[in-house]
């Protein structure tokens, strides 16, 4: 069966998204919403009401996280649509906030067009995924998916001393453990992409078939502080200059693996870090990220293998923490592909490198991402941006997966 | 003429050292004797009852800095003994004051043995060398030689809020601009070395000939900071890579010029130092010293060399500031010489590569530096330490070179 082709409302829409940026709206044009803040309680509140409007129902789980739900004709599992409306301090207007929005342009286009889905669509705002408050990032659909403990998650505090769970009671979010999800017939999130590589390659859509795996390490070299002026060079265990081979051995070593290995050394200290002291400690951290987890464990490989002492410093290695990849479900992801393709969307096959609640949601619902192009790779920033053109062309290519999977229940 | 040798009472300089360490010491045996604090306003009481007690006469100049005098037997230009009473915090109970507690027992030999000094023999401590409650170092010696505007030293505040003139009244040490030395026969500075030099080749003395010159420089090297996990490693400007490049190209550059050069990156923050963000911003600094001040212009131009853009990042340097080389007087160089090779002492001429009241001195009075070993090269720390027996040997050295300028003086 083939449905005759329909749009969203590429206008609404974009009224839509600027009107949700004006819950914390900043003056360069960015928006800082933090979780269970009071501009975030108020967005909620208006996601509500503009769900309610459509007539659908709306509640919320013991962590907050909110599920807007228009009745199929038939009980089932849902078709769910989902990100989160939590921002970073100064970041964007898009986020998160548009694979929330695309969900509640989905339904209006349904409504729009009187159609009424056979099996539930729910719309799912999860609670803090950035983690900018309250730390971990991903916190909510964490404790969804048992990869967290509750009681723990509910202790977290900001840096004021306000818990998360006080955050919850405030903002009139502490739901019911009764409303969490538990079954779906597909989990879609559209989000950007984050990165450069679909505006680089002129590509409207991300097919995102999976969330990279990782590792992250801390190193830490310690020499000797010597006063820079009276200690000649071949008395001193200068602890950068140790590092600084470290780093020029991981970059050689790391950069010929593959070409879609990337690898940070994000966060550096230099101790005591004055400029007439040479330094007895740098502490730097190494990230690596790539789909497939035999090459994370060869970077794993070679930062162990690192020399234990160089230049009279000695090297500590530390694994901080590390994930492996989350692969989409084949069958879902198929079904966004032939919807692009349908659309007549430029897309390409691609890899998550940041982390987003559709990893977590993946380990017990079909899930599947779709990413739009970011105006030179940047989030979490003021700058943030994605033509709302291109956003368009996202909630359209759920959109039409949406009635394909709709379309698909109906014909079996 | 030779004198009978004689030595000075090593006990006592023991206990001496000892007590005058009291007042600030530290629970791990260190000082803690800011400029002008109420330790080092309590020290410097203690050092004048003890000079007076030896029917020295005791006055301040304008910027708090002491001269102790006994007078001679003639009138004419002092033979000056000199360093300073303040440490930074948590220091040691050697930098600075063995050069004031060595001029004090060189006057307390001279009046166990009744030798009446034909010139004034005069112990300086000069206020606030350390620059570590008021920036910058060598304040009081600065002014002093002109090199620094008085006016705006006293504005100098410490964190709280105090300045520099507010301490001195405080303090009762803002004496008359009168006071200042003008001439002198020459100046003489025991210190202890701060490197491991001494130690390592098992030499007692340290016979200065020069304070070395030096450049220092911060390099800002400017990338762009993106995602860590989503930005291809082909498209980044990651500032860490290239300052790590940097430091390599200058450590094999500068590394070659000569083996006495010594070069210190010893302050570097990276920006904005998250482990998943590619860094944006590299800020270190380059410092480097040598007596030969065109091996430091030889510094300077490789470090202007150093490439305007690298990996996509651009790099700025710029001169934080510089000094050249201090050269110390030869004849009391060769006066110093001589008295450590009478006594038998094992010696070695080197330059200084840390800065001393002594530089800005010797631009108008003959001055010469005399350096006992620093254990492990430790200064400005609790560690910090020299023996007794080196600290009577180097204080035996003054006095030999004091009778043998008396001497000679009294000859001509």
């Amino acid at each position: 069966m083939q449905l005759k082709q329909i749009f969203v409302n590429g206008g609404r829409l974009k009224d839509t998204i600027e009107v949700f940026a004006d819950f914390g709206r900043t003056e360069n044009n960015g928006v800082t919403r933090l979780s269970l803040s009071e501009q975030d309680v108020k967005v909620r509140n208006y996601f509500a009401a503009c769900c309610e409007e459509l007539g659908m129902s709306v509640k919320a789980d013991d962590m907050g996280t909110m599920y807007a739900t228009l009745e199929g004709t038939e009980a089932g599992p849902p078709v769910v649509i989902g990100s989160h409306l939590d921002t970073v301090k100064k970041g964007g207007r898009f986020d998160g906030v548009l694979g929330v929005i695309a969900g509640l342009e989905v339904v209006r286009t349904l409504v729009d067009y009187g159609i009424k889905p056979r099996l539930p669509v729910t719309v799912m705002n999860f609670t803090n995924e950035e983690g900018a408050r309250f730390e971990p990032s991903m916190m909510a659909s964490g404790v969804l998916s048992g990869k967290f403990d509750k009681a723990e998650m509910l202790k977290k505090k900001d840096p004021e001393g306000t818990t998360f769970a006080e955050a919850l009671e405030a903002g009139g979010y502490a739901g019911d453990a009764a409303n969490r999800i538990k079954e779906a017939t597909a989990y879609l999130e559209l989000h950007i992409e984050q990165g450069p590589v679909l505006e680089k390659e002129n590509l409207s859509i991300g097919l995102v078939d999976c969330v990279v795996g990782m590792a992250c390490y801390e190193i830490e070299v310690t020499g000797e502080s010597d006063h820079a002026g009276t200690t000649p060079m071949d008395m001193r265990k200068d602890a950068l200059f140790a590092a600084a081979d470290l780093i020029t051995e991981l970059r050689s070593k790391l950069g010929v693996l593959d070409s879609e290995l990337v690898f940070t050394m994000g966060r550096m200290n230099v101790l005591p870090n004055i400029h007439t002291v040479i330094p007895n400690k740098v502490i730097f951290t190494v990230e690596a990220r790539h789909k497939d987890m035999d090459i994370v464990r060869t970077v794993e490989e070679i930062i162990n293998g690192l020399p234990e002492e160089l230049l009279g410093c000695t090297i500590a290695k530390t694994r901080l923490w590390g994930r492996d990849t989350v692969w989409f479900d084949p069958e879902i992801c198929a079904l966004v592909e032939q919807a692009a393709s349908r659309l007549g969307y430029s897309s390409k096959k691609m890899a998550s490198g940041a982390g987003h609640d559709a990893q977590f949601v993946a380990g017990f619902l079909p899930s599947a991402m779709i990413f739009v192009p970011s105006v030179n790779g940047k989030s979490h920033c003021e700058e943030e941006l994605t033509s709302y053109e291109e956003c368009e062309q996202g909630v359209n290519v759920v959109l039409e997966t949406v009635l394909s999977i709709l379309a698909k229940q109906s014909m079996e």
